[in-house]
């Protein structure tokens, strides 16, 4: 049996409703020890946590159309993670395996069932931990799948990507450029619309927040129109992307994160351009794919080897940083995906 | 040599910014013989004149984002209709022959080629005339690939249509009753609440005009959710469907008369149902299907003579009562598909 630990956490204290604050989360230290897990459970120590758009979602007051479960107020926020199992009563986990998908904000997780994680396979110089919470975890699939599955892309087509310095939307840049797409993405500051063109290779980038007028920015960048846009923002972005989309153009909905912390979310208007530019337009969410992570993660390391593709994380060290990290992601202050590194203090 | 004839015509006064009105649009009446047709065109009497949502788009102003080219104002508004050719300068095309497409509105129309025309196949006492501008004309075919080709529907499955009593949504409801899937259909007045239950065969149907919450009314016909929309409304409706929508439901987008008249379309708001429910929204218009005629003709012929279709026209007679019936159509007046019978009292 492993030396039990005592834990930190982060709860939610009530349902957030409009901007997401620091008030709304609590960090508690628990003096109380750790329990073994029941048979079939196990016991992790998190080494990295993830924070996504789709946390927010999940703090708002349960409703139907939510595609997860809200979190309870009073208890601790769960999310994406990388951990190491420190005890285990399930057959197929062992102490010391290192594993990847949905655990706790905190410094150790009880899991009743590791029906939600995945065992990591490769790690080495070149292919960091923390990866698992992004390129090589739920954002890498979701662009994925995202892009090569719902968007039908053709190799020549124009390529926009909202948020495309986030988690997900470097990796749809990326991997449209593979495919011999002509990719502009947008994003919030100067030095985030730099890197896109020179260290992703997007072909064109422009910051969202200095322009006057989204449409006529499109058109700058696209004087041929979109072939398939990959969305993470909604609202007026979308409503300038839909009139500066072609004739049977794709658009994939991975999130709208421009959305979440509105208490009614913004109208679009445009959507008459659907049927006068037949536009397929489809809402996709990564675990509807599972079943398609083994053949990803093949490609991906192998990329990542080749230096074909490269990630960019956000990093902060310690579980006290982590709420003021989370809040940055819906302003866009993190430069790359938004990782909590935990645990590696002790 | 035919006798030339003098004309009636429909004239488009201006572009229209707002409501349709009768002041849009002027009928001239022409002293000067019809020309005979040039080499390859025709010179047709028309005898339908078809009104549909298209025709209100076509009156803006021109815009990049519009399917069609605007008409241009003082010149004579162009429309779907049956027609026969009087004179022929084309090799295809007799003296005699009944044929339906993009004809003028007017009493006879010089075509410089009969490019948007198709020769009429079938006519007898259970195939009217008529029904070339609906049910087996662009409406009808708009119908049937609009649900089958673009809803992917299965047997069982909950369909939605909106605009339900209109030359189109008539007939997607019918389409997926044949199918096996349960219908519900909404329109504006409780006559056609009462025929689309009664006539057309629909599962339910609801006033949407006397519903207080679009959202609840969909809950009590939806109990289990929608699987297909048919969308042709679009604006508050659209929103009250996605949220009733079930987990990988389909939009078909056919058009949104409820904006047509509109300066600003309304804001759809509920677009974050596309994520978590993974809708697939399209938009589509009938011509990209023109190759998919033949075999819907046959079909629909065949299930017209069965008894297994039936089909509803609002018949006004004369050219003078033109613009009125198009005008109707945006406020739902008319009861059926609208069509204007002229030339039949020479």
């Amino acid at each position: 049996m492993v030396e039990i630990k005592k834990n930190k956490q982060i709860l939610l204290k009530d349902y957030v409703v409009g901007n997401l604050k620091e008030i709304h989360m609590e960090i508690r230290s628990l003096d109380v020890p750790m329990m073994i897990p029941e048979k079939g459970g196990l016991l992790l120590k998190n080494l990295y946590l993830s924070w996504d758009g789709y946390t927010r979602v999940r703090m708002s007051k349960p409703n139907p159309n939510n595609y997860a479960n809200s979190f309870v107020p009073g208890s601790v926020i769960d999310c994406y993670g990388v951990s190491q199992v420190i005890d285990s009563r399930h057959q197929d986990f062992h102490v010391g395996d290192l594993v990847w998908g949905i655990t706790g904000c905190e410094h150790f997780t009880l899991l009743p069932s590791p029906l939600d994680l995945t065992k990591i396979k490769y790690t080495d110089d070149s292919i960091p931990l923390s990866y698992y919470t992004g390129i090589l975890g739920m954002p890498g699939l979701t662009a994925y799948v995202g892009f090569h599955e719902i968007c039908s892309p053709k190799k020549g087509e124009s390529v926009y990507v909202s948020a495309a310095f986030g988690a997900i939307g470097q990796l749809v840049g990326q991997f449209a450029k593979l495919m011999g797409c002509y990719v502009v993405g947008s994003a919030g500051t100067k030095e985030k619309v730099e890197l896109l063109k020179n260290k992703f290779g997007f072909d064109d980038a422009f910051n969202y927040k200095e322009e006057q007028d989204l449409t006529v920015a499109l058109k700058r960048c696209f004087p041929e129109g979109i072939d398939i846009y990959f969305e993470n923002v909604g609202g007026r972005m979308l409503d300038a992307v839909l009139v500066n989309m072609n004739v049977h153009g794709r658009i994939a909905v991975c999130g709208l994160i421009s959305q979440y912390n509105l208490t009614e979310h913004d109208g679009v208007h445009n959507l008459f351009c659907m049927v006068t530019k037949r536009i397929r337009m489809q809402g996709f969410i990564e675990p509807d794919y599972q079943h398609m992570y083994p053949q990803f993660l093949e490609l991906v390391v192998q990329y990542i080897r080749e230096g074909k593709i490269v990630y960019m994380e956000d990093m902060v060290e310690g579980l006290e940083e982590a709420p003021s990290a989370l809040i940055g992601v819906f302003s866009g202050r993190n430069v790359g995906k938004q990782v909590v590194r935990i645990n590696h203090n002790d």
